[in-house]
């Protein structure tokens, strides 16, 4: 059993501990400036109230450990020429890393109109959480960023995500004690049995225990010592420790801690890929105490501030208007001497930038954290290798998810060099029926293995962990450092990461306005075991609403899918593979279904995002129809076409048009999203005022509320009414089944109630049989389970352009 | 530093370990039973193909390992009288769960069909995953059950919620090593920090160690158990080992740990209860390591089976068709030796039944997974000690949940000796302004304190960790064992717990139609530091998304309230904490608001949940309005009536009707929703053909696109658009300020467009001030910053019925 290590006494020369203090200062002044200064950048002269910003805003507390950890971070990657990343989970310590990325210069290269000088000074400060300035946190617009520093618990798998297969990168992640209570990050510990030291880089987790939240002390903060040692060695870490509130006693302990942990990931990593030891590697971990709010003011209006909650925020509040407050402030922003750190225009110190590395090697400027610079096409195989034959609609069945299985086994296959593909999922891969990926690689795997155990592999580039959360955070670290990936799913469970896909998408949005920052590849997931196939598992895996969650964001960013086939599957993810900056969500099966497309029509059928099927309508040429029967999904699809085959059945003058959509966002107004149909579109598509019948979902009406023809349709989906039952029984529960779709048509066409009647009461009897039948034999209807596609006998008219 | 304790060596008498072996085998067998069985319950004939279940629905993997559980936990409740609840984690083993609660009589006695006899067996078995009949997993339904087995990670923090405040009460939690691995169990097994030795029960996990998810081995069954050990230590626990293969071995130490644990337990809350150490104690956790499938069939077509990945679900498939699998299963059936487990009528034999306990102590019987039983009327106090003055609408300003604070410490006082209530948090209480609940009682802590600290607790009702996911769970389990709770939460964050809402929304939807599940009071959110006041934080924290998620489920058991003012707050904090059976959600403001209504007033307009603000328009008596102006929640509330202010002042002879919505159902058609108005309703509110602007949130076309009005509605609310600014620039970017508001009207009213082309300008000039204003000064327009209400001179007529 591995102890915990003590860092080593102080390995750096004074003039060197000199230069770190300084450079530490210098960003501790311009992380104070920022929250509080709108002009007198260098003081100097005597600060008036006048000087300071109306509305202070601005989170204080964590700012000296983020300047901290910089500050050594540039020494190591100076000394060493180590490529470096870090994320800043304390990410609402915003002013911290804009200074540092000011001082070392790679901020005035992102933004030239903030120059290293007093004017660039004036600017940074001026700018920071004012209106048409930058945000409080840690956010896209931040040189070297790769996390937003808004919401917490993703920290360590996102620096994970940005280590696999970056061998020679190193991953410093700061994870503060209010971050580490959270659930996804408690989980992302254990990514350290995910890490090839061979083929991936290494993850540096620094956790900054500073003692408080916004209101509370932390939890770790307050357990002993040899309990957190114990809980970071059970996570499989080897502990080094740098405590303390002076400052030139941290400093030499930080950069002993640091030199101490990159030595060590050196010689595991010289080890393993000299073809060593397959044992899982102990990997450093550094627990970093230090004050919150440390070298700010020990005491405000008699209260304790540093070392306290109260210094989270802005420590003096009301500066403007209160003489005391202004008076502190300034001992506190002169208590670091600027005139000692900048120069008389401003510009850092040689003494402060001594330690400070350059280029590329500088955390602002690292291309790692603009991952598009990096990007590579991805080398997507032809799709006929893979498609399914269709010699007529409803011909053949196959399962959409295995075919797709075939393509992404290619795709893994033709990066097997390369390494910049990884497919993520929750310990569903092979349920989800995409196991062929296994011919082309393994699951990543670092602890322990059995003679049972399949397909596991310590170079794998399939990751299972049943972590929802872990899965997200890895790949969006992957793809924010320019890689490529896929996440397949159950579709209820991807509520789970709801709220870190609305970060992700969120930062995709400000990208997009930055020119700097260079397309990524999509967020691809693939939604199968759907509502519709959850009858096994039962109502809580029942649950469609993800397609509702995403599409309530950002409209320029979120594109979703619902393919109704093996061929329009494979057409979809070919797209969204290719595809930049989206997050794409895919709804697709893993059951066999039929095949309506050939991989042709799949193509045009995806370009056109939706269209009518001739091929399933009965209407006659130049005559409009009398209903429209809409679908989106394979098994919304197949109910459709079973209930346009018994209305022609039943009702054969009835003038019948099927439309399948699988890009959702069509049915929005082109003013709207980008995919969106025009309103002539979508009129010639849907009529203006026939009764339309839409099998799923509910958010149809979301989308399509502004149509003309709105009053007109009539949706039918998932209605929260779910249990272990049969698959039939899970759309009659639903009312989306076939017999109820004919009996809505004969509801909504004029004049069809009467002349229907016996055809309605028909499918009455229907679904009367179907219930007493899954009671007798717990199986679906023969009629329903047997149940296949008859082309008719009519043309029809093309759909419209 | 505490050390790793192996069991101690069996306790149990020999005949005892014989009693307790033939329950866990009676159990094993109605678990296969289950999963297999349509008829011969007994095998009293030779098994045929049509005994099987046509279609093979469940999860065995588990059950052995649950069934041991189940057997001991009976064991140690009946020896010590021991009020238990039990939490499966891994409740897809249902099987297990199930046979456990028929065998001890809870199961016949909560459904009086399903006897504990051989006609009983065969209901047992038939109904298991069969349509009409009972989940595969652990639900609802299932007697003893305050746990929905499907979503994973929830399990350790519902065992915790459960034993808060239930000093008497033993909650054994199961975790099986892969929810093991989802961040939120991760998060929750620090919430030993917040246990009450005194006052509250125990909670003693059970790490269940099988090995194996669907497809991969588990993280926590692949690491040296000397870092597991470590891991758990580090958790705060003391370990105790159960490992093995052999029955005999397992059942003696299984038998020798839970004694220890229980010991141990006890010593802990007797050392506490008497005054003694107020040092936090280390519980015990079990740590159980038995082979996944155990009992089942070792190989299956030539591949091992049980101890892996393969016994996940049904480990021999197909049987009706395939005689080997069929002869197999026989095989495996009568391995447990039925004929020696029940007698000739099917009644489990006394042996088998000698360990289980009786009455109340059966875990399928205990109360306490019936909330309802034990529930009390929460005392809430009277509103008036708590309303602020309204003189007239707007005189005043208040911080809604500042006001609300004093409510809520009424309560918290009221329930001092009671501790029936409890208020969570992830750190935001007093950010969210709830401080006043700190003179009641203080935050729940175990962990280290220091003297800066304020308000900590160790017996504390206030519960705050930076986990909203361990809050959630925390106050579901405190809410399903019959208690009062109440949640506050920034609003971009709720969705953190989307997954588990909806979990919590489908549990309260199915117990709702079990007439012996208690009605349990309701889960209450109240979010606040919404969308509209995170101009500080910026974009990250900008989202309003979580009322659209909850009002996508269950529209019985959902309820939405945006209270425009501290009355309005106050009134639905009193509903919402007296109600039973819903998840409430209240979004409403800490930052000063305008008062509007007198707390006579908003009762009032709270019962209506909808209705006109006749003081605020300028509609006539007998006429109708030219312009509905319609709003919910503080800040559109504000921007609204200053729009008709602005409409007041430029174009006094346009009859404006101001709507406000309390209650968001009320917009559903009252057949789709209990709170729905009728159309009649709804169009005598918000007119037939006027137009109504209505400010907030987007998801009223969603609630209302079956209107006939509905045409006529446009709607202005968050748009995706957010930075760090000011609090009005929030609502200028996202087109719901006073100014558009007013464009929107003058563009909507027929012939307003050419009449008020001035307005119009000057509105638009408003905005280009704004803009100006904010970049130069970094505040809002004094006149927006500074703006009142005036009160108008025109009467309207009443609102209608």
């Amino acid at each position: 059993m591995s102890k915990t290590v003590k860092a080593p006494p102080a390995t750096v020369a004074d003039d060197e501990l000199a230069a770190l203090v300084a450079h530490w200062q210098a960003a501790n002044y311009l992380a104070v400036g920022q929250i509080y200064l709108m002009s007198n950048p260098l003081l100097t002269e005597p600060l008036r109230p006048d000087h300071i910003k109306p509305r202070l805003l601005g989170h204080w507390g964590t700012s000296p450990g983020l300047n901290l950890v910089y500050t050594h971070l540039n020494r190591v990657i100076r000394a060493r020429e180590q490529d470096t990343v870090c994320v800043w989970g304390p990410g609402h310590g915003g002013p911290a890393v804009l200074a540092n990325s000011w001082l070392e210069g790679s901020y005035s290269e992102t933004y030239p109109d903030v120059r290293r000088d007093a004017e660039g000074m004036a600017r940074l400060f001026g700018q920071f959480s004012f209106p048409g300035g930058v945000p409080s946190h840690v956010a896209p617009e931040t040189p070297g960023s790769v996390h937003e520093g808004g919401e917490l618990g993703y920290a360590l798998s996102h620096a994970y995500g940005a280590a696999f297969d970056n061998p020679d990168l190193l991953v410093a992640c700061v994870i503060g004690d209010g971050e580490a209570e959270t659930g996804p990050l408690a989980a992302s510990w254990h990514s350290n049995k995910f890490l090839d030291p061979v083929h991936d880089g290494a993850v540096l987790p620094i956790l900054h225990l500073n003692g408080y939240k916004i209101a509370n002390p932390t939890v770790l903060a307050r357990i002993p010592e040899a309990e957190l040692d114990e809980l970071l060695r059970g996570y499989g870490h080897d502990v080094l420790h740098v405590s303390g509130s002076d400052p030139a006693v941290v400093h030499r302990a930080m950069a002993a801690a640091l030199d101490t942990a990159l030595d060590r990931i050196g010689l595991i990593q010289r080890a393993a890929r000299a073809g060593g030891t397959a044992e899982r590697p102990r990997w450093p971990v550094i627990v970093l105490r230090t004050p919150k709010g440390w070298t700010g003011p020990t005491t405000v209006d008699g209260l304790p501030v540093e070392g306290t909650w109260r210094a989270h925020q802005v420590p003096l509040s009301g500066v403007r208007d209160n003489p005391e407050h202004l008076r502190q402030l300034e001992a506190w922003l002169r208590s670091y001497r600027p005139g000692d750190l900048f120069d008389s225009d401003g510009r850092p110190t040689s003494q402060v930038l001594a330690c400070v590395p350059e280029g590329a090697h500088r955390l602002g400027s690292t291309p790692h954290a603009n991952g598009g610079l990096l990007l590579r096409e991805l080398p997507v195989p032809q799709l006929e290798r893979f498609a399914v034959d269709v010699d007529a609609p409803g011909s053949a069945v196959h399962e959409p998810t295995r075919v797709l299985g075939g393509l992404l086994e290619a795709v893994m296959g033709a990066t097997r060099e390369r390494r910049d593909f990884r497919v993520v999922g929750p310990d569903e891969t092979a349920s989800n029926r995409l196991q062929d990926l296994y011919r082309a690689t393994g699951k990543a795997w670092q602890a322990g293995t059995e003679e049972t155990d399949e397909h596991l592999d310590r170079h794998g580039r399939v990751m299972e962990i049943l972590s929802e959360h872990t899965c997200q955070g890895w790949l969006e670290g992957y793809l924010l450092t320019g890689r490529h990936g896929f996440f397949s799913c159950y579709e209820a469970f991807a509520h789970i990461v709801d709220s870190m896909v609305n970060q992700h998408i969120k930062w995709l949005k400000v990208s997009r306005g930055l020119p700097w920052r260079r397309p990524i590849a999509s967020l691809n997931y693939l939604l199968t075991s759907h509502v519709w196939r959850q009858d096994h598992n039962g109502f809580s895996h029942q649950d469609p609403g993800f397609v509702d969650h995403v599409l309530n964001k950002a409209p320029e960013v979120v594109r979703v899918y619902l393919p109704p086939d093996t061929n329009t599957l494979l057409s979809v993810a070919d797209h969204v593979l290719r595809s930049r900056d989206y997050v794409n969500v895919i709804v697709a099966g893993k059951q066999p279904c039929f095949d309506w497309l050939t991989l042709d029509e799949a193509r045009a059928h995806c370009a056109r995002g939706a269209g009518v099927w001739p091929w399933a309508g009965t209407e006659r040429e130049d005559e409009g129809p009398d209903v429209v029967l809409a679908c989106a999904g394979d098994v919304p699809t197949q109910e459709i076409l079973a209930a346009a085959q018994l209305l022609r059945l039943h009702l054969p003058r009835l003038a019948v048009r099927v439309v399948n959509v699988v890009d959702l966002a069509r049915l929005l107004p082109d003013t709207q999203h980008p995919h969106g149909l025009s309103d002539r579109q979508y009129d010639a598509l849907f009529t203006r005022d026939q009764p339309v019948i839409f099998a799923y979902p509910w958010l149809i009406h979301r989308l399509a509320y502004r149509r003309t023809g709105h009053p007109h349709l009539h949706v039918r989906g998932y209605e929260e009414s779910g249990t272990t039952t049969t698959p039939f029984d899970m759309v009659v529960r639903n009312n989306m089944d076939r017999y109820r779709l004919v009996m809505d048509v004969i509801d909504r066409v004029p004049g069809l109630a009467v002349r229907a009647a016996g055809v309605r009461q028909t499918m009455e009897d229907a679904r009367l049989r179907h219930h007493a039948w899954i009671r007798e034999h717990g199986t679906d209807l023969p009629e329903v389970a047997d149940w296949t596609w008859h082309p008719g006998p009519r043309g029809t008219r093309p759909a419209p352009a």
